[in-house]
């Protein structure tokens, strides 16, 4: 976790507070089920709720540990100075993992949450950007190469349907990780009543897990951070769009610069996109989290422990990460100041030429073959290319040509309306709009 | 690919033949559609189809490419070859990528109906495993440590949950990548009606994609390959299960070993688990090929043609490998040579001492406090430890503990069953039986 | 493996044929040191020689190991029907891992060779154009924003420092990689002399292995892929470098497009970086290709089998890819068609605001304050950016510019020479030369 | 960096306190240098050193970096506060990046010398360890099942080997990050002397980068994190190992488990490897790493920046999770808990079939074919394996066997002396000693 990258929602998920706090819940509520089981006093449940509101002590659990080299141990032990001697009553039957992995599952799903809420956030930006944008007709590039003409509106689109399906990814992986388990020390159940396990589930909002071993399986996990790296990956898709649009020689978009920024006006033409350059770094951290999560996978027999220390680190550094790119990413979309002259400028640089597929096909359509098409466009085409002509111009005074399309036709083909008709039907396919 | 690792039927999606096969189709259906459009002739469209039968000629294709330096118009010459000068209306309005995009996810689609079909296969075995060895106590391991005794029917019920996991999320991934794009040179239906693609896509079994740029969105694809990359770190942690349990000191399972097997009876310890070695090794690729997966998915603009080698190579590497390592780990649980013997020998190692943690519950519940309760376990396990005596009859001579526990409750402890009484619900959860 | 991105002599190194021939080398000089030993006769160790113009029947091979199911033993049976009876002798002491490890150690260096050979080329390509465009001026970026002026040359330069570091690092992993194991087994020599691995390393030009265990230490093969997939990580810079030259907006310098290539003069602007996006993807897929190698590191005890499926693979693909692309690579540097006017053009794009820095600091170095310094800069800077002025015109006419600076010093700053002064410097330094 | 991972001395390497002061020497022995050259006045230089000894302040300098939002402008800003008005001759035709990169530059190579330190005390570890069980005989596993007798000590001298291969690669990675660039916007030294770098880069130990584009090519840093990264993979590859060694049926070596490590004694056969399962998981973060390393090689032009967020992550990550391992490593090794006895149980567990091998080669050796030597074999190791017999006694019973091999031969082939005859020799080759 690198503070500069990092916001306060997210990070407090992830601090000894929080997690001690989930720690609390998960054996105040499983000494509730307890105790309505019989195996426990109904006292000794009540006792333990009385530490609802202490803020527990994290130097002074830590110092337990630092004795004992027992996380869980020393929680309980601390949680014992404020709950009195009914504390003996705690944590019986379970197994630490029960009370850990438990907690990690609720952590994710919190930061989940969080990671929902920022895709909203940037899917609401992007909707404004393209319903804004939805005609401005920009050229479409393959290659990096001008190709037909586009509408930006319609990069918003793609990017919005891009991030819809992230979000149905996420809603999913949440899924996968929003499980409790509360089955002991091999997930037999042999010194623990199922019914605890959904008990204290049904209170933390998770579905039980059918089947542990101690630990919840770790493919669930793996296929969780697997996730954020294809989210990672298609911030890294918008952040490039973003860097391209802004190179001097295009310079068809920018990052907003505030007034107030260094070097600005001494150097106007050296605004640089660093905020979705940052976001292309980002995103690569993301993406790396996802290798170590997959080989958590193959713990030994019903568990071992090498999985901890990667979920320790890439825990917090993935979702803080993803949050904190997610949402300047949606500062970048919302505050992207767009050039549509510059658009038109660069889409008119070849006078034309982008519109020879198109004069292309309707000769074709005409009867010609496919031959004497190209060889009626080329020629053509090489004026504009070499001499600077314009290629309509020069299209309408090839007899050739026009003996297979007339004026009209030909105009049509260099309508740019032609490519922006089937907007509002894609918009629709997106948006879900009429 | 390579072949040792490889099955003929995933091998044959992979095939130039089946590829241009596929872009015959999608070529024939966007031909249909725009003759119901009135954009080409009735009879050119069902030219097309006569060549439904063709087996197209590779070497020829290639032949061509190698001139033309593009394999869709190689591929469009050579059909002409078949179809006559109605050919001409072809491809009409139509981008390569088009053909290219599509193809690649009725590929990817036909892969994953071949994955989920071998993950019903895995899923049968476990299960009839599991049904077997319901009840068939092993010791369970955490840190490959004994810790408390399971059932090795747990063990396959739980990598049964584990795959059926991974079907569910195959399924997502197959929906991911079942579209189909026919949108023109940047997607925006400049030159062709999208009703062309609504019909091909519905005639191949694909949705149509909401907004393409002439190529199908690659975060789709990455979702796909980390998908597999998952699956297979569980076949590996599966896997790496068999071999631990065919150590020679554990010895609780074999894989299979075939008669005439070289070297078997030489020396018969000497039986190496090489195909769940072998599954490690394959789900290491598996997962690596996820990475240039997800760097596929920012291209440039609305395409640069970065992913195509990508997918070229993982495409087919990816799919075959996880075929080829599902089929063999169904193969590998099918057969498996269960020893419950060894699992009861290895149960006992301690004699009783896996039953320290239910001695120690059991003092607590009596009202002993946690650090008495561990005192007298200690004083007991030890002897056990040191000296070899059996635990439970060193338990019964100890007069503090049976102040506190009677024999018949140190006999439940150390009664087995105990730790298989809720086997049965929990393979309800799994298998949802009653 | 894909087809179009091999090429034969590398693909060659893989091939059955070259493994058969080079375990037939290990064996017969393993045997003529065995013999020297007096462990087996002269004349066995000279009938195995009998062998050595043989081509091994692969099939033949493989039909045998489908039978016996061990692909060492095939080998020798199928040895032994050219050698006859004296093929007995073969092998005695050695285990199949001494064979396959000093293959594939074999395979590994010649394929280094190769790829060594391939930079020497690319290093040629990029001296001979740096040399070519020494002087080249044209803007340089950062941020894809332009900064100051540099070379073409300065960036060949650049290219040819990393590649030749990049071969520094392919000689270290060649060494790591040659290494020859022939020790048992597991590697104690309880049945083998040392002697005969030192023969058999000495004749194969490899190391001895100090210390083996079965297996050749699998580090050595990770730090081997990991120098690749770096490697490939600098062929996807320099490929970026002309993605982004040869987009419309900058057209600074192109990929070769033959005169024949399909498409280029009906739209001679749609000229694509295709080899240089085919580069990208490559690299993506050689890196991809490292991790297994690094996960194969830890195999259990003194070894397990999971690296062999492994290595199968990636073997072949890392060495065959990176082959491919560095030769691709070279070929696009070597033809790249670079237009300097293009250079001249863009750098100008601003009318001298590229000189702002320059301007800045002559004046701090004239005694103003920084905060003066910028004040007057960014006064006239605007009068460029907002009213297209130019920027050496609007400051001469500055009288607080020229109160600090005079004509010539302003001059002198604009003067590209500036940027140009210390390129020879940097050559010296890169090339060696005076 | 998760705390409880990390070293102090490596964390304060990543302090804001050690980046500024790096930062600082950077600046002063530039402005040094820029005195010598007559560029700026003596005394200005001079102005600079006298704040030699600040402390300087982090909130003072984030404060003015929230607001000027450029960090080297900030110290700067803070720098001038200690310094005067001379403060305005700092930094003078350098760039930011010149800073940035140099400090990272020597923040590596401090990292790197610590490791270097780590891994000498991790050598002597294994060093001490395999002298003292130099011929400690215990039986080596393949695939994790028997094969042949090897020692301890080898385990650990192959350990050793291996991990002097890590060192050498480190030295190597340490070089090539151990440059220093002073060279100005893009690399051209248009605004600087040559002079300068030089006099830095050897005051701060390091060479002159020969070409740099504002940004050191991060080729270099790519191949220090992969080099972390296979390290990493040999940490894990002896942290299985124990792991292995430690398991409940294995038990030849044990982590050492602290007398008051809480669980201890009434449990004591649960004494779980967590370090070293810790270590696993440890490994698994710092190979992930590696990969975004890799992907900030293909900066765009002359730099972007991008690859500052990812090594603001990775650059504290994946050296201080390293250091840790290593010291971690080494602490396990020399503190660990052998069982030569267990290890001699281990090896006889099956009654002499480990030399099962040893007598099919004396047999072929001896005359027979190999397919009459096996079958003898194989009726004598049956009885073994079915019957609980004794190997050798069986053998010296069978006429057929000892009419090939005399009593004395089969003694010298069951004679464990004949497995570590050669211990002394390889650990020649590995130590060097005589």
């Amino acid at each position: 976790m690198v503070p500069r990258y990092s916001r306060p929602e997210m990070v407090a998920i992830w601090s000894p507070e929080t997690k001690f706090r989930i720690w609390f819940e998960i054996e105040a509520h499983a000494c509730d089920a307890q105790a309505a089981l019989g195996v426990i006093p109904q006292e000794a449940a009540e006792a333990v709720w009385t530490a609802k509101d202490v803020a527990f002590d994290v130097a002074r659990i830590d110092a337990i540990e630092a004795e004992v080299k027992h996380d869980v141990i020393a929680f309980l032990t601390h949680l014992a100075e404020h709950v009195g001697p009914m504390a003996r009553y705690v944590h019986q039957g379970l197994t630490s993992s029960d009370v850990l992995d438990t907690c990690l599952n609720v952590q994710l799903t919190r930061a989940a949450d969080i990671l929902l809420a920022d895709l909203d956030a940037l899917l609401a930006a992007l909707k404004a950007r393209a319903l804004e944008h939805r005609n401005t007709v920009c050229i479409g590039r393959s290659h990096g190469i001008h190709a037909e003409p586009t509408t930006f509106g319609l990069k918003m689109a793609q990017a919005y349907a891009e991030f819809a399906r992230a979000r149905a990814r996420l809603v999913a992986a949440r899924a996968e990780v929003a499980t409790c388990a509360i089955s002991g020390a091999v997930g037999t159940f042999a010194s623990i009543d199922p019914a605890v396990e959904a008990h204290v589930a049904a209170r933390l909002g998770l579905a039980i897990e059918p089947i542990s071993t101690q630990v919840i399986p770790r493919d669930r996990h793996a296929a969780f951070f697997a996730c954020l790296a294809v989210i990672a990956s298609s911030v890294e898709r918008l952040a490039t769009e973003v860097r391209h649009l802004q190179r001097t020689e295009v310079l068809e978009a920018e990052e907003y610069f505030s007034p107030g920024q260094k070097g600005s006006s001494a150097m106007p033409h050296k605004r640089n996109p660093v905020l979705t350059e940052n976001l292309t770094g980002l995103a690569r951290l993301v993406r790396g989290y996802a290798m170590p999560a997959m080989e958590n996978v193959a713990l030994w027999h019903e568990r071992d422990i090498s999985h901890s220390s990667v979920e320790r680190a890439i825990g917090p550094d993935a979702t803080i990460t993803l949050d904190f790119a997610l949402a300047r990413l949606t500062g970048v979309i919302a505050k992207l100041v767009v050039y549509p002259e510059a658009m038109e400028r660069n889409l008119n640089k070849f006078r034309g030429l982008v519109h020879s597929q198109g004069v292309l096909l309707a000769l074709t359509q005409a009867g010609l073959s496919r031959e004497d098409s190209y060889r009626l466009v080329q020629r053509n085409a090489m004026k504009v290319w070499e001499q600077g002509a314009d290629f309509l111009t020069e299209l309408k005074a090839d007899a050739e040509i026009t003996a297979a399309l007339d004026g009209a036709t030909l105009d049509a083909i260099f309508d740019l309306a032609r490519h922006t008709r089937q907007v509002d039907a894609i918009f629709a396919r997106v948006f879900g709009e009429a």
